[in-house]
């Protein structure tokens, strides 16, 4: 069966897209840590990172590294964290998180509520940054 | 000034080495998360993460693969998790972490207290695994 990431990259459930590429797509998590968290996830899907194929290892932080700039212009914040954790989901996935401490990038704090109005804004916001 | 990193890359502090190649280094947090807590870093120091250049983006998680692999043989675990940070020591660095759960890798938990016996055996185990 098909991760919900797979479908969402098949546009059979909609995101909050950011960026894409051939290997990768970044989209707004709807269960954000902080306004501005975005998922890195590689198209073709791998459960654990480290089975990634070495071109996608190397690949996938310098696609990372052009959403982080587009996130840290938009979102007021010291920097952009990121996290693997992959114990939900079993499709690799990068979190890219706007963080002003260590507790901004930890996932065992409640998750914001967030409507779809908000990320639109907030997807827009990044986009255009 | 050289960060507490470039000391240890210069040989000024020890540390329990995992792995090395030219561009970066692996060695134990010495306050560790959990058991098993390593950090890969980048010899040539800079501060954050992104701001590293598309080589090292490109191969540091090719670099973390086969340091995650020694470690996930070595300590019980679900999967190495990911994390970068970045708001203590001003040189980038990415934390391997044999996680079983999200709090495994939420930084804001007390460190385990542990001596430098117990992480020269942790180092040995994973080296060797």
């Amino acid at each position: 069966m098909s991760s919900v990431f797979s479908k969402i990259i098949a546009g059979e459930i909609p995101c909050h897209k950011i960026a894409e590429n051939d290997h990768f797509i970044a989209f707004l998590d709807v269960s954000p840590l902080v306004r501005g968290h975005v998922l890195v996830v590689p198209k073709k899907e791998t459960d654990y990172i480290f089975d990634l194929s070495g071109e996608e290892l190397s690949e996938i932080l310098v696609f990372a590294k052009g959403v982080a700039a587009k996130i840290r212009k938009a979102i007021p914040c010291e920097r952009i964290g990121v996290s693997v954790i992959g114990l939900e989901v079993p499709h690799a996935h990068v979190h890219l998180v706007p963080i002003r401490s260590a507790d901004d990038l930890n996932f065992t704090r409640p998750k914001l509520k967030i409507t779809q109005e908000e990320l639109a804004e907030i997807a827009n916001l990044i986009r255009n940054s």
